[in-house]
Parts: C-alpha cells; sequence; structure tokens
C-alpha cells in the first residue's frame, strides 16, 4: 500500500445501508449509531463535505478578485434583496453579526455598497449595492454559477424540486431567526 | 421598524419561483441571474445556512467536553471506520491535512486514538480508537443524532432516500478524492 491510499478500514464507510432503514430511523423515536446509519447515509456528513468543497472552490477563484467569502456572500444576496439591514444581511450570509460590521466597513471603503438611514427610523440603517458593487457580482457571478451548475451535473428537474423542499423543512427546522 | 426587524427588502427573497423552472435553468446549458433563480431555490444558499447552523449546534454542546469540531469528527469517523489514515480522516473531516495531523497529536497525548504501522507496509501509519476515544464518541453521540433527528423532523422515508441520492451524485460532482 502506498502512502495516500485506501486503507482496509475504509470498506466499513460504503457498506451500502439501505436510505429507507435511515428514514425509519429517523421517524421511530428510537436514538440509532452511526454505524447503524453508515457515514454514507448520514445526511450532515455528506452535506458538510459536499459545501465545503464548493466554497472552497469558489474562495479560490475569487482569491484573485480579492474578494473575502463574507464579501462575496453579502453582494450576492445585495443582488437579489437590496436594502437589507446588518443583521438580515449577517443572518442571510451565515456570518457573525461583528465580521460583517468590519466587512461591510471594507466595502464601503472600496465603494462598493452605501448606507441609508430607514425612511420613517433613522436608527435602521440599510445597505444597498452601488453601481460599482453590482458591477464587482455581475462579474463573479458565472463563478459561482460555474461551481453551482457543476455540482448539480446529472440531477433531474424532480430530483431538484424534492432536494429543495427538504432543505426548505431543514431550514425551518433549524434557524434561529424568522427569515 | 425596530432595528433588527426585517428591512422592505426582504420581499424578493421569499418570491415563490417554482423550483422546476431552476430545474430547468441548470440544465439547459445557459447561464442564468441568481435573481432568475431566487435566493430560496439557490440550494448552496440554503445548505450554507442548514449546515451552518447545524455545526453550530453541536460545536456549543461540545464545548463544555473539551472538543474540537476537528476532534468531534476524528472520533465519529474512526467509531465506523477504524484504521485510517490521515489523509483519510482529513477527506473525511472536511479537514485540513496539518490540521488534523495536530489534532491526533493532541488526541493521542490525550489517550483517545493509538496510531500502528501498518503489517506490510510500515511507512504507512493507520489510527485507532482507543477503549478511551470510544467511550468518548458513545458519549457525544447523543449530541450529534439530537441535531441530525431534529434537523430532519416532518422528512418522510421517501424525501429522505431522494436527498441521501441527490448528495451522493453532488459528491461524486465535486469530489477532489476517489473516496
Amino acid at each position: 500500500m502506498q502512502r495516500g491510499e485506501q486503507s482496509a478500514g475504509i470498506g466499513t464507510l460504503v457498506k451500502d445501508h439501505p436510505p429507507t432503514a435511515v428514514g425509519r430511523a429517523l421517524t421511530d423515536g428510537r436514538l440509532h449509531s452511526l454505524g447503524e446509519i453508515g457515514l454514507q447515509q448520514f445526511a450532515p456528513y455528506l452535506m458538510n463535505r459536499i459545501i465545503g468543497r464548493y466554497n472552497a472552490t469558489i474562495r479560490d477563484d475569487l482569491k484573485a478578485r480579492n474578494l473575502t467569502t463574507p464579501q462575496m456572500r453579502a453582494l450576492a444576496v445585495l443582488a437579489v434583496a437590496d436594502g437589507l439591514t446588518i443583521n438580515e444581511l449577517a443572518v442571510y450570509t451565515v456570518t457573525e453579526q461583528s465580521t460583517m460590521s468590519r466587512t461591510l466597513d471594507a466595502m464601503e471603503a472600496q465603494g462598493l455598497v452605501r448606507r441609508e438611514s430607514h425612511q420613517t427610523d433613522n436608527r435602521v440603517r440599510q445597505i444597498y449595492l452601488t453601481e460599482a458593487g453590482r458591477a464587482q457580482f455581475d462579474e463573479m457571478w458565472p463563478t459561482i454559477w460555474n461551481a453551482f451548475s457543476t455540482m448539480f451535473r446529472g440531477v433531474s428537474d424532480a430530483e431538484y424540486e424534492t432536494f429543495l423542499s427538504v432543505l426548505h423543512k431543514m431550514l425551518r427546522n433549524v434557524r434561529q431567526h424568522e427569515i
């Protein structure tokens, strides 16, 4: 066996547990072991591996543009929902509020976003993309689109629909914010 | 409007794009805008939000046990696939190899894992859980199980099965390792 090759232990990871058994395990109210489920049927493991790779791919591509992940996410969210508060942006971009606050300071200095007081409550500040910010997003979007469409290659419309509806249920189950 | 409440801009985020249209967008070979897709139908956004919350919940619960996320993941993977190499553990736990190497040093010092040379190639070192390591995993597993079953509340067997099969396709599309 060469360094980096698979060891003998790996066989147990790909054991083909029937997925429906895991579905039942989830609904029978008992605690099941990870061995019973099998790592390949344990969705959080798969999700961490997939989304870790997806994020890394985009991060590498954006390094050339000197954009951080929170900046990229802020641009993307504002591109479809201008006028959010810092709180909302922090939730949507899955970023600590203090990090998002620093991120927006930097983006404002770069001329990518501007902040305006809310029309009827000037304690609330809303964040908007500038033209330069929108141009920056338009430039990086093909990179994100490419990672997204590569990731879902071979997935049918119907499968994507079910996949999304499960994600929506999951988000309702875990989120701490009503947004 | 109070601080932290939703701003007017949020409406555009929850616009109900039909998911099948996104499925078609993925397969028609053209580049579509994020506005066309809608953030709520853009799976990577949902996956980042969900898995970020799931990981944070478990991390918070494990702080009391003085376990880091890489340690927790190494325990979980070894609990179902003993005898892996560092390379393999780094891939399965979605951890940089240098971080996994330091993590294993600490876990060895704590008596949670032991390393053994491979039977036929003593350049390869395999990692095994000790009894104390397995006991540590058994203690923390209910926390993980709880986060897992909460996240999938209300998801049927059939939905979980489709969800898993899409995740398996996605992993094949994005992974850089044949494991």
